[in-house]
């Protein structure tokens, strides 16, 4: 049996696939806690946990902040508008103050790639990524691995889309990971100038023609256009974009029965995905919310030296 | 002995006469609970509350996160900055990724009228109205009656005045109800634009001249004036306001010696009323600052499954 | 053996050496608390802590809110950009309702010199004063002592420098009484339009030459240039204001080989203090963080009725 020995949690490449289902196990532990009424365990009794979102996200906050509440640590949130900020301080002074306060935990939202990582080697306290720019958004592809593994029981030879804007999205990253490590089929899709040639290098294929791959596919992950961090440029009109990457009503004729519709939201109605496909049977958009709190808490639990589901059950 | 059956507190239109008095009497034993040097209870132990103030109210939010920390319950807060309504966002959306969030409750803030009504036909969790537009403000309402109990005793026949922007006010509207459905007698006072003739169909009176009904007056009920939902053009001076509707020293005078003098605040002192008078012995008004901790309590506690105020005592 | 009488702390300037001891004596116990996994006591549960910053301070913030929760209070934060503040509510008016939200503690931070004393004399709960203008930050002032006391064991005959921007330096008044009361010898340093001749009066020297006093100097205490509250005809530029005032390589090479670099941060590293400085032997910068902890959590325990360190250890 693997047990955790990592301080930090920064990315899903590094991970081994023990690693990472040591982490869903433990997490499938914690969902059933969330059915309780008293929906509440003593794991982190004592501990901090300080959200420092230096890139604001209302809803990734919120989650971690419920996952540490529930795990009965206390928790302080430093959003990006923060005066420390304002005044010109540095991640590194911010984070050596933070940990000066006896902070157990720093989980960081940052726009720049490697801030988690240039964190975790220089502070004692544990580091989760909770997306660093493009780069990676580690609770994420966890989160989206435990759906698709609740529902289609084995992640081995799957088929994965990942559709959208690949070069931006950490979201994609991570999952890349988690999913290859798997033993996943993973297909990315998107216009060319978002979706990299050299992506293939991470054992993924890559097509540009949505309808092409659709019909074949176990899982459709639809990528929330980010207008906020892409460049004009890259990026097609909105109508021509659902024209052609949009799970629209008619496209989605082309897809399996069973196909699991996936978004880390929060979703752009009729552009990522048709809205009915978003509520119908085949969305399990507000199970990866609900999963994300049974993720996190299992991070942090696992990162604070809990062991792992057995202690939890026993 | 009634009991409580609802999900919801959308808003008091819609409740009866002994649903009101079993909110009053549970938040009475609240009320003794908040004197105690600790003032805690574990009625709501691992539930969760999220205050979603999509239009800010730092005083309302303070009062329902005491009132949900004092029956220990786990709080989260998101204000209308929040990234994701900036994200677009929909409401129905942000309340349904928090209920996947295993959230038991959302108390609402929100600037349109039915927004508390939309998200209580759509989720499973509580949703608790704390004021939607023009429309309601149920838990201002049951703290004012509260209030107005206490220091009279009884609700019947008592002669309350609710004088200022009628036609804007949700304050004004969940007190009518509350009152009327007590067996007060209510007189809608204000500039004419102010108050519209169909107020008479809820079974008040109207009147546009505050010296001519404030003799009679036991309580006088004086509303703050909202330049912010305020259209420029129904509205006076401030100068112009004040000598026909500010309850001054001189008009102090022709009050009955016990008249109660409320505001919801926060007030603009001089304007609504005089200084001297907000702080003086006919003022209730931070009574009723305190008597508001008491109802959220109870009403978040009976929402909960809570029984009344016998379980509480014994 | 001194005991805790007063309901609030306003200013260093009005305490007793025994009483500042007293805080300091509860601190170090407590700081023992912060090296436990569980760095959580019960004395002050059911207790509320409101942060009212009007002049936000996001580190000062989390100190006292961290404080708070380690002694098991509830804590709540109102930060200047709220409602209440926004729609032209006076201080005491937002004072008096946190008051008769039955709140125990209000953790102010103001821009106005007195604001804390104002509302000690109106309020029934304690008041802390977390900063007014430039008049006093008394617990910065008491973490500052107890640093150098845990470091020199002994603040009897130590030549403290204070350097910087005296004149508009609520920290260097603090620490003045502090210091001064305690029997160091305290130096103050900086541009002459920052550091007037008047401060003599407190029983301190002036010096305008750094480097004449860096040798003898057991601590040196550097204050951040606050750009936000300075006027910009009394500032020398940057460049200047290093050359001569800086703690440079250079200039740290006069020193005593034991002496003690603080600085009450944000540092503005080469600016006030050289980087490396900031992070080597002989700054304690990061303990002054966290014994602000340990000291926050004594001033609330002591105000909240604690007897003092015996009752603690035993």
């Amino acid at each position: 049996m693997t047990s955790w020995t990592r301080k930090d949690l920064v990315s899903l490449r590094e991970l081994s696939s023990a690693e990472i289902y040591l982490i869903l196990d433990t997490a499938r532990a914690f969902k059933e806690v969330l059915n309780r009424p008293i929906k509440k365990v003593p794991s982190l009794r004592g501990k901090t946990v300080v959200n420092l979102f230096v890139e604001p996200s209302t809803r990734t906050r919120i989650s971690f902040e419920l996952a540490a509440k529930r795990l009965s640590a206390d928790v302080v949130s430093m959003e990006s508008e923060s005066s420390s900020f304002k005044k010109g301080e540095t991640l590194k002074d911010t984070a050596l103050n933070l940990q000066a306060m006896n902070v157990d935990y720093i989980i960081l939202r940052h726009s720049a790639a490697g801030a988690a990582q240039f964190l975790s080697e220089r502070l004692k306290a544990s580091i989760i990524n909770a997306g660093d720019g493009a780069h990676e958004h580690p609770t994420q592809g966890l989160l989206d691995l435990f759906t698709i593994r609740e529902r289609k029981g084995n992640i081995q030879g799957l088929k994965v889309i990942i559709c959208g804007d690949i070069l931006f999205s950490r979201v994609a990253r991570s999952n890349i990971w988690a999913l290859t490590k798997s033993g996943a089929e993973v297909t990315l899709v998107g216009p060319k100038t978002l979706v990299p040639e050299d992506f293939r290098g991470l054992g993924v294929k890559i097509e540009y023609d949505l309808d092409k791959v659709l019909p074949a596919a176990d899982v459709v992950m639809l990528l929330r256009i980010q207008h906020e961090r892409q460049r004009q440029v890259m990026f097609p009109s909105v109508g021509e974009y659902i024209s052609l990457f949009g799970l629209t009503k008619n496209r989605f004729q082309k897809c399996k029965s069973d196909v699991l519709i996936m978004h880390p939201g929060p979703i752009n109605r009729g552009v990522e995905v048709d809205s009915e496909l978003a509520d119908g049977l085949n969305s399990v958009i507000l199970e990866q919310v609900t999963n994300g709190i049974a993720i996190r808490m299992a991070v942090l639990y696992l990162l604070g030296g809990g062991k792992g589901p057995q202690e939890l059950v026993s």
